[in-house]
This record gives C-alpha cells, structure tokens and sequence, in this order.
C-alpha cells in the first residue's frame, strides 16, 4: 500500500491558471486508472476540449462552472461529475477561491499524446 | 456530461459502522471504473479484507488508520491512498469525526461476488 501527500506531489502547469498533479499513477504501479488532482485559480479554467476517454471528478475545493456543448452546471464541494468519451467539456472557477477537483482516467488517457 | 449530488444517492449499510454511495457506476454508464464514496461512524471500520483488484483511494473528511499485514500508517484530508490487488487492508476511523473516503475500483470489482 501506498500513501501519498497530495500537496508533495510537483505540480505541473496547466492549461488556463491551472495546475495539475498525478497522485496514483504509473509510477506507483496503477494498473487501470489514474488519478490526478487540479487546483484553478480565480477565473482560470481547465481545457476546454474533447478527447476519446471519459472523465470521473470529484470536486474537492471551490466553485465551478462545468461547461459543453450547449449545457451549463454549476457545481460545488459535494458533487461528483461524469464526463463520457468524445463530450467537449471544461470546468471555469466562478467563485472566489482556489478550484481544487480530482478527475481519474483510464491510464491510456494519461499516457498518450492526446489533450487530458 | 453527468452531475451527482453524493449526499442524495441511496447509501447501502456496509461493514462495521460504515456506508456505501455507488457515486459513478454501471447506472451512469461508466465503461472502466467505479467512483464510491464510503462514511464511517467513529469507532468504525471499512472491511478487513483482500481481493484480486485495486483500490483508488482519496481521504475527504476525518482521521484513519490504514492498516495492512505488517504496517499500519495515520491518514487524513491530503492524502491518496494505492491498495493493490490482493494486499489485506481496513480504513479504521482513528478520529472524533465521521470519515469520509472516495473510493475507485475497476468494473469488475463493483460487479462481481467478490468482497469490495
């Protein structure tokens, strides 16, 4: 068994006033699915994209609105968020303090060259 | 895209002063993974146990005590926990607090006779 201290973990920048970090990844041995934790600052937001794995989140810390193509939810610590294959997605912090949310994918999803 | 709000999913009596939310699974239609998010009464433990798939795990709320075969260690908000397949492990609730966990198995392990 492994524990990990998610704030040791380097944080890798990230797309819009974010940063990323792999908590359970490769490294330590996950055989399926990767976990990763993103903190986003005051009006920055994650990739807005698309790509062929879904997503699993949990929103941690925050607020946030979740954005595609012609839906809107604001979400909060207490929601959890599923985002299948190929749906365009991207989570824009609209509140006042740091967005922290943990979003797992399968581990060819971290693992090539496609946007995460 | 999906939006949960964990507190109203149905929890499931589980284990010694625990409960079970099946947060992200089969229902939503999630093709590799499974998001449960488990509550434990002070005093309380999850299952004892072991089986043949991985653990993805993060502490939201509260104090434990992961103990495995030969090693225990104290964990609590900030840190991720990697149990893998076939190695024993419980998650005692060390604290005041209810303990909560995010807890990430692969479909199968959600599916099947198998303890969770």
């Amino acid at each position: 068994m492994i524990v990990q201290n998610i704030d040791e973990i380097p944080a890798i920048p990230y797309a819009n006033g974010a940063q990323k970090r792999i908590v359970l990844g490769r490294d330590v041995g996950v055989p399926n699915f990767v976990m990763r934790v993103f903190d986003v600052a005051p009006g920055g937001a994650s990739s807005d994209h698309s790509h062929p794995f879904e997503h699993e989140v949990m929103i941690l810390k925050g607020e946030a609105t979740l954005k595609g193509d012609g839906v809107e939810h604001k979400v909060a610590v207490g929601n959890a968020l599923y985002i299948p294959a190929n749906e365009r997605h991207t989570l824009v912090n609209t509140g006042t303090d740091t967005l922290r949310f943990v979003c797992l994918v399968p581990l060819s999803g971290e693992e090539d060259d496609l946007p995460k």
